[in-house]
């Protein structure tokens, strides 16, 4: 194993291999890939995995625990301590007295951000099949460094001088309303927000349309960012199932019910991380249900671009009355620029200007006039032919290579995303395999509650290498011998 | 008046004279330049200041109230509605049933972002003296697009292509820490986080360490952007008046025993909007009170590069221990590119990126990667002392003007800011200028509970015209012959 940081230990390096290990945990600790709560390997376990005795184990453990990264239960061995972040907040905070730190300010489920960590990990030279993005070497760079160099040359200087538009760059929203017709969406440019990616334009909207403590249906499996910003805001989440057949309709309609949630947070095309889309018959009845328990939707289409254009958006079908559409670019131009946006009934637009002043001010023109001029181009629709036809061609290789090492796909596999069946806990799967430099996307981070998982969700441009399924073929089977605690 | 969308009738125009004053109302409330609760000229004055009969007036603001806009008090005149922001949300929500509007989301005070909507108004080719930056002749365009382009020449494609750090680009960040070391303000790049421009960094910070219902020390006056978010996100604000001797030490001291506030935000050098910078002595007691009373300090330094590097920060006297700095590049490179940052005590650093990537994600690399291009070639400086030394020759000419039409300083003029008494009440002055084409940022914007002011917060660089201080005198001739009501 080459990569830079694998979890390898050496007996030439100047620390002790007590250090080295404890120092690795600690590593991982910080960075959110152990998280809180979870288990440290049993000391047997250990040792073997690193060839190095018990005793340094107990030696480096040990370390952890003086260090307060972990703690020890009795006759269950040792655990990641709740709140116990690594050195930073490991140390005593030296601002807030005690009385205060009993009332802490409330913080997203640190489960939620340890797959983001991951996401920017960069621990290792292999593929990550459990990236959220297209791989760089899929992108197009030159296109994007064209469309910049020519909004420097020809673009309005005044533009780059000043804050903008509130609503975002006027050439960019008019490209967009173009753009949204062609997935049936029908939207004026004054209806449209822009914001500082998806991610951004999804903040907005939670903060624009809801208190704290309000109820917000969320698809479950769905993705970590989103389950985390809403409960870092203080909503309450409502997971509905979602399968292949769609968001289970009776879960909703109960939950709309009891709970009289505001919103429903959804991708309806190629889901993340099912890459199911939602059907013509269900999007009508998820409308219905909408409109008689009366709560707005948020239909997030990250994945718009990957997708045919025919398939159903719930926005489509509502012409942005109850729905709030988002998209953006980071998942076919680049996810560095961060350009995305919101498409909105005309009575919320104003409301969402101004939490987007209040949290960002203005987004950078520069950017949005490059993301623009690929649209009007038409450079992003011949960029979106060539991934779309290449990722067919690594989707096929993928599911080959997983099925042929007993993974089952819970979901017809489409899109970007394949939702793995393993058949065993996938996160330690996930820690036996990031040792050997795979990172994987483990089947709890997609769930509002933690809950132990054999799911994991794959990238299919990044899940065509041969090893990577043989690695997780001999962890799945040395994982299936031990026995479940 | 040659602006574009001055407040100018036309008979010459397709629709009548009645139907243009009500649009121009309603453009004005919709902008919310004329914000709820503020009350429509009198008939009379109206009919005199755009040359048309009462009966024309009559008939505009009885369009105006047919539309939801405004509303008629007995013997009072007419008002913008609360909540009546012109054709968007006058018009009948569809989706919220009543039992919901009734607990609507928390919004902003409509005031506070008026403010904001102005600056992006461009209604005039006349300089405007409320604007809150540098005017765009006076910022370096050549040196914006040649960093840009030498990043997209030589930088790191593979930044290009993937979402980069959560923290934020570390070349941008090793130069940061380099940069705050001119301002005493000792921190590792590891302590700095990026953001969406210093109003994201102020959110970022506000949100990771606070809970709806905190009490919050705020300068008063101060920046409204700050009022608004912290009212958005439910805090409670305690204002502590901040004059040319720095804030009030006896009623920071009193507010803090009272209400234990966990927080004060406050801009320590050329404060918005009265130019003051705090004395070494009362950083230090500002620190003690901080310590004694136990809360954290949030220091925005957005108009660093405007003021000598001598003038004390809070973070250097405390060396980032209680005190988190904020800053950004709107105010001396350009407001377009929404660059900014936080240096952070070591053990909040992790919480703070959890919020970043909550609510953006990342921040673009590539504007950041040329920020730190400017910063690294010294090309920042070179331009910081362009910038400074033509400032100084406007400000003495603006205070010359201002003192010469009976204008008087509050604080003495230093920086980008003048606070300025006009001796009159600055709201109707704004909007009767504002038919001039000249944007005013009138007092009460900077309080934090609305309440007339005769002060005005003027920019140095677009209040050199002698036309603005001729308009400004005559206008304040006339508002100071009507009674106060």
């Amino acid at each position: 194993m080459n990569a830079p940081d694998a979890f390898a230990l050496t007996r030439a390096a100047g620390a002790t291999l007590t250090e080295q290990l404890a120092g690795q945990f600690a590593e991982r600790i910080r960075q959110r890939l152990l998280a809180p709560g979870a288990r440290l390997p049993s000391v047997r376990d250990c040792a073997r995995r690193h060839g190095v005795s018990p005793h340094t184990v107990v030696a480096a453990y040990d370390q952890l625990l003086a260090q307060g990264l972990v703690e020890a239960r009795r006759q269950r061995g040792f655990f990641v301590r709740e709140g116990g972040r690594g050195p930073h907040s490991a140390a005593p905070d030296p601002v807030l007295a005690p009385a205060k730190a009993a009332a802490p300010p409330r913080v997203a489920p640190v489960d939620a951000t340890a797959l983001i960590r991951g996401m920017f990990h960069g621990a290792s030279q292999l593929p990550a099949p459990g990236l959220g993005t297209l791989p760089p070497d899929w992108l197009d760079l030159p296109l994007l460094a064209s469309a910049l160099r020519r909004v420097l040359t020809h673009g309005d200087s005044a533009l780059a001088l000043q804050y903008g538009q509130p609503a975002g760059d006027s050439r960019l929203r008019e490209a967009l309303a173009t753009k949204l017709a062609d997935f049936g969406v029908r939207a004026r440019a004054s209806q449209i927000v822009t914001a500082t990616g998806a991610t951004h334009a999804l903040d907005i909207v939670s903060r624009a349309l809801l208190s704290p403590g309000d109820a917000v249906l969320v698809d479950e499996p769905g993705w970590a960012v989103e389950y985390a910003r809403l409960t870092q805001l203080g909503m309450r989440l409502l997971p509905v199932p979602r399968g292949a057949d769609g968001p289970d309709l009776n879960v909703m309609a109960t939950l709309a019910r009891e709970h009289r949630p505001r919103l429903y947070v959804t991708v309806s095309v190629l889901h993340n991380p099912t890459g199911h889309s939602l059907s013509l018959g269900d999007a009508h009845q998820v409308l219905k249900l909408a409109e008689a328990h009366d709560f707005r939707i948020v239909e997030d289409d990250t994945y718009a671009h990957l997708a045919p254009n025919h398939l159903p958006r719930l926005a489509a079908l509502d012409g942005l009355q109850r729905t709030l559409y988002v998209s953006g670019f980071s998942k076919i131009l680049t996810p560095s620029w961060r350009v995305g946006y919101v498409a909105a009934p005309p009575a919320l637009v104003e409301r969402l200007i101004d939490v987007k002043l209040l949290s960002t001010l203005t987004t950078p023109a520069v950017l949005e006039q490059a993301v623009a001029h690929c649209l009007e181009q038409g450079s992003l629709r011949r960029h979106a032919e060539r991934v779309t036809a290449r990722l067919d061609a690594a989707r096929h290789r993928s599911v080959q290579l997983a099925q042929a090492h007993g993974c089952r796909f819970v979901t017809p596999p489409q899109g970007l995303f394949g939702w793995v069946d393993t058949g065993v806990d996938t996160e330690p799967l996930a820690h036996t395999l990031l040792d050997q430099g795979w990172l994987l996307a483990p089947g709890h981070l997609f769930h509002a509650t933690r809950r132990p998982s054999t799911l994991m969700r794959i990238n299919f441009a990044t899940s065509q290498d041969a090893r990577f399924w043989q690695a997780l073929g001999a962890a799945r089977r040395a994982s299936s011998k031990q026995p479940v605690q």
